[in-house]
């Protein structure tokens, strides 16, 4: 019923996440109809994508590609006001992003890609080990602090601890990010491992 | 924070409908992380696409563009097991979707690509009221009956009241979807419009 373009067009957007045949399919006529100007552009904008952008090869956060710079190619690498000496380590971009809009820290990060899965085969040999150690060593930018940002989930715990275990013979100090209720959660609603853990975590009241 | 082309490529996305900046960036931060072919191929699609597609220059519906054929260029106008006499208006191209898919119908359309809006200022010269009338005075395909599927909203009502009057000279039968509670609907939940809608619309059980 649709014309071939348009098909294909609709078979390509529910590769987008969260996107389903219903909304590919409005995107795609919304595309078609309105102004060709946005069709054209954003198509453009999307050829080049991946050529302009690249993980920066010193922390993995998104960058534009350049020249090989030591300092890496991302804003925050290369922000000299920031403390490089603490090493904020995330699964995925996404989380590099939360954490710095909440502006609890101001150092330096180090993005995995993805997390230690048993349940999904995805092994130690699967993360950047090497390279995240290579960052730990750098002799221009040493680094004090490692906190390890990773979801207090399954996965997330067992990278947590294997990463625990393999930077120890590095002299480093390797923290961990709290987990408990939420900011404005409530107990009543909470489940009982995140109850169990913001009494496990509890601190003194000084 | 984001590197500059993903925040043009941020904005762009917010064009599409029901995309706020939250979305967009979940599909920014997706397209340029994921298979960089996804990215690639949907700029291509993109690129191509409002030269591949047009309006079918005899109906409105969406079709790939051909050279100049009278018969028009979508599958339906060209589809000569249907019964073009009877001629189906619709507002927009997504309209004609549904009715499709009911496959209530198998004649011809004509998609308006927009209603009568009095509160928006939209008249009766900004409807394509000519085309519509050639189409209907088409000596090879004379159609009999014309009927008018605009929405049962304020403007969807003007606009089939307008063409009830305008298309009266040219001697063809006009009729009008009916308004009523929908199937599988609740009388308890149904507005008083519909209510009454369906109580005017009343039919003799035979």
């Amino acid at each position: 019923m649709l014309p071939q373009p348009i098909r294909r067009l609709v078979q390509q957007l529910t590769h987008l996440p969260g996107v389903g045949d219903k909304t590919a399919q409005r995107f795609a006529l919304h595309l078609a109809t309105s102004d060709p100007s946005l069709a054209q552009e954003l198509g453009k904008a999307l050829s080049t994508l991946r050529e302009a952008i690249g993980p920066c090869p010193r922390c993995g956060n998104l960058a534009e590609r350049m020249e090989a710079d030591p300092r890496g190619w991302c804003d925050i690498c290369r922000d000299s006001r920031r403390d490089s000496s603490l090493l904020c380590v995330v699964g995925r971009i996404q989380d590099l992003l939360s954490i710095e809009r909440s502006g609890a820290i101001r150092g330096h990060y180090f993005v995995l890609g993805r997390l230690l899965s048993p349940l999904e085969g995805v092994g130690a040999e699967e993360l950047p080990l090497a390279a995240l150690e290579r960052r730990i060593r750098d002799p221009d930018e040493p680094v004090r602090e490692v906190l390890v940002a990773t979801p207090p989930s399954v996965d997330g715990e067992a990278t947590a601890l294997l990463l625990a275990e393999q930077l120890r013979p590095l002299g480093v100090r390797v923290t961990r990010i709290a987990s408990g209720i939420p900011h404005g959660g409530d107990l009543e609603f909470a489940d009982p491992v995140t109850i169990g853990r913001a009494i496990q975590g509890r601190r003194g009241l000084e």
